[in-house]
């Protein structure tokens, strides 16, 4: 492990110059929507290659990259698979550096692509070039705007900026995910659809990824890896830089190892050794899709809690039920309040509240009632993590004002802290609001609140584990 | 279990005439609040009934219920607490049947509370009166538009008339699911808050709706339940109605038991007792709060599966691999497809295509593909259920195409069939749409359809037990 992969693959996501082979403008291309996304958006030089045209999108455009009159620091290649080889070769002699590789055709189609695979392989060897795929997304960067997902950019959209990095095997659902990223308002680092991962590897990626600033927590959807004590030393070192990896892994059942293999040819080897080997080395394991942006949110947002005791301010007692329920469920402990924290809520709260933990403040709350309970609830020595849950259909609340108390109490507890709010679009725009104003992650369900912070807790444990 | 109860109840959800005992203009009332919602949307009769006031919204405001000209059939009370008795002693005196209170200030404070409750039970009991609350948001029938939900309008909205009925044991919670499956687009018969329960309760809540023509799916909200074998016996005759009895129980864990006591009074008892009891009773039990849109949806829109197995056919590898591995671990089963069937898909699929299970039509596959790959798969005997994935991102499907197919597959093939489409706006736009126009419950993950499928399939291994 050293800083030296960290310098090989910046240039994927930090290129002063880019050559795109297989530019195009025609319709319905890949070599049209890669030029397209440099175009709009990439603020470094773009050079379009194609022996078929002399400008593209009002670009010079070259026969070949050897006749490029200036350094290119990546090259993505979007051409088909027979005519890759060369391509390779040529970059090669330009003393290209980095290669996204798109085109299909290769170790997914059988033998023939597999020997063509190797080829282009040695070839990089031979240069010291790095390539990222084949059969790929390539890559998405939030922050320099190099992006070669080649989906239609109204089906498709891109996350902004900010901590998470996400690499996936699998690109279709890789890029899916990006959209979903998108819409909820979860900000990226980087993105990497790796394809059949050729040259550089999952291992490499979190590697490099340890070393990128912009990155707080590595996610990783992965179906098979090759060599799974780099991949686990590579989890292992990105925790001890205090970089949560979640990882999400397909093929888990005997009949989804079945399908991982016809899928990418991968072997998805059992899951139970996979599991205990990447726990051992500190990844936090999503079970199920759904729990990725859950687990995101809070991993990217929130500090980790010094324990496992969770305190609860509601306006619905049923909800309140309901997040007790899942508190023990998940193995967490609902926090016991001091006498004084008690004492201190019965003075500001009305006498059919509870000052009991959950801390039910009732449906007629208005939102200094939650300030005040909050802040009196945050402060108990026994409380390690708050969730706040509103009913905001309630008469009685100014969703506005309470959006401005988080924003304050955010700031002052130095507890992880979360938000319940179950409803429809009244709710889900204050909702959104909080989460960008304060970055207080907020769920629809108290269950998904709890395992959040679960997941928040599970990576405080994997932390101390790997660090001592 | 008599038809009698159907009638007796009836009147709470369509009235033709409805007293608002409390009603007022003044903003922030609860009597303003439920006079807004019958005036703009109730087709019946409305008397207002305030001893302050002449007129409300321009109707003609009574002193007392005693004076109104006319039947009255329903009476709506929302005034404090300590006016109730009298005002129900007055309602039996006109002759009203139905009574929903409103009000709090009852059991729910202690000894005070449960004396005035008990008083108005027995005054209900001596004029042959039933009681929904008090202590309640009371009632919303989505066709009649019976309506006393007093939360503002801007922040609570109403499902469309559909074939799901809610009942809840807590209000707040009640009207925020109201609210989520409005935005849902998830159909309602009726929707009631119970509150104290007073005098009905949740089994003659259920007992009434299984011969409600309007429910198709009953679902309840619980903490606590009185009579535990009434209760029972009531979701038991609801099956065997084939009316699916979906159950969210609240106060499942050692902690969430003292809270309902602290936030109901109602005893929650052993929980393991409770599940044990409902399954034999034939009620499908939802773990947590986020299942239950998710198990409503196929519930509400599809027929029961023959049998527990899942074919799979997907544009993503790596989604269907997920699925695979949720149907093994959701006690589903991969189907093995016939000889035939395979035959069959390796003539309309591309060579790289994987037709087993998952079928893998690849990531350039247009609608047509799914259309073939669909009826072909569907087809086959060793099918019970069906879940399409779609990465609707992929510049090869035309969505509009595809939800036109879905829609007419939907109507030609006898099984249950999910959809799964993972990511943002666009996605979600076509989702809707798809649920719309066909009725195909859509889901964001793989895991979500899976875990949807699984309660349909147990609704009918329950179904059939019970009805044996």
């Amino acid at each position: 492990m050293s800083k030296n992969i960290y310098e090989e693959l910046r240039r994927f996501f930090e290129p002063k110059s880019v050559a795109v082979i297989g530019a195009s403008e025609k319709p319905g291309t890949v070599g049209r929507a890669i030029m397209v996304n440099l175009v709009e958006n990439f603020k470094g030089k773009i050079f379009p290659i194609n022996i078929k045209y002399d400008k593209v999108f009002g670009l010079k455009c070259y026969k070949s990259i050897l006749e490029v009159p200036e350094d290119v620091d990546l090259a993505v290649v979007a051409i088909p698979a027979k005519f890759v080889e060369q391509v390779v070769e040529e970059c090669g002699k330009k003393g290209v550096k980095n290669i996204i590789v798109i085109s299909a055709g290769f170790k997914e189609i059988g033998e023939e692509g597999a020997e063509r695979e190797r080829k282009i392989v040695e070839i990089a060897r031979k240069y010291g070039m790095r390539i990222i795929g084949p059969n790929c997304l390539g890559v998405y960067d939030a922050h320099t705007k190099l992006n070669t997902v080649f989906n239609p950019p109204d089906r498709q959209k891109y996350p902004k900026p900010d901590g998470v990095a996400f690499i996936s095997q699998s690109g279709a659902l890789g890029a899916a995910i990006l959209d979903w990223l998108a819409q909820l308002d979860l900000g990226l680092s980087k993105f990497v659809s790796y394809g059949n991962a050729a040259d550089v590897d999952e291992s490499d990626l979190i590697e490099f990824l340890t070393f990128d600033p912009r990155t707080k927590v590595i996610t990783a959807y992965i179906e098979g890896v090759e060599d799974g004590r780099r991949f686990m030393n590579a989890i292992r070192n990105a925790v001890r830089n205090n970089k949560p990896v979640v990882i999400l892994k397909a093929g888990k059942s005997e009949r989804g190892v079945k399908a991982v293999a016809s899928h990418t040819g991968s072997l998805a080897g059992s899951y139970r050794v996979y599991e205990a080997a990447l726990k051992q080395s500190g990844a936090i394991i999503i079970e199920e899709l759904w729990e990725l942006p859950l687990a995101l949110k809070a991993l990217a947002w929130l500090k980790p809690p010094k324990g496992n005791k969770v305190a609860i301010v509601t306006n619905g007692g049923g909800a309140g039920v309901l997040a007790t329920d899942a508190v023990e469920r998940n193995n967490l402990v609902m926090a016991e309040l001091s006498k004084e924290t008690i004492s201190r809520l019965r003075e500001v709260l009305p006498p059919a509240a509870s000052p009991y933990n959950p801390v039910d403040i009732l449906g007629d709350a208005p939102a200094e009632r939650y300030r005040e309970a909050i802040k009196i609830t945050s402060m108990d020595e026994n409380v390690d993590m708050i969730i706040v849950i509103t009913i905001m259909q309630s008469p009685a609340l100014d969703a506005v004002k309470l959006r401005n108390y988080l924003k304050e109490l955010k700031e002052s507890i130095d507890k992880p802290m979360v938000l319940v709010a179950p409803g429809g679009k009244y709710t889900e725009e204050h909702s959104k609001a909080i989460e960008l104003e304060a970055k207080i992650p907020v769920y629809k369900s108290p269950e998904e609140a709890v395992k959040a912070l679960k997941y928040l807790y599970d990576y405080m444990v994997l932390y101390k584990r790997i660090t001592v």
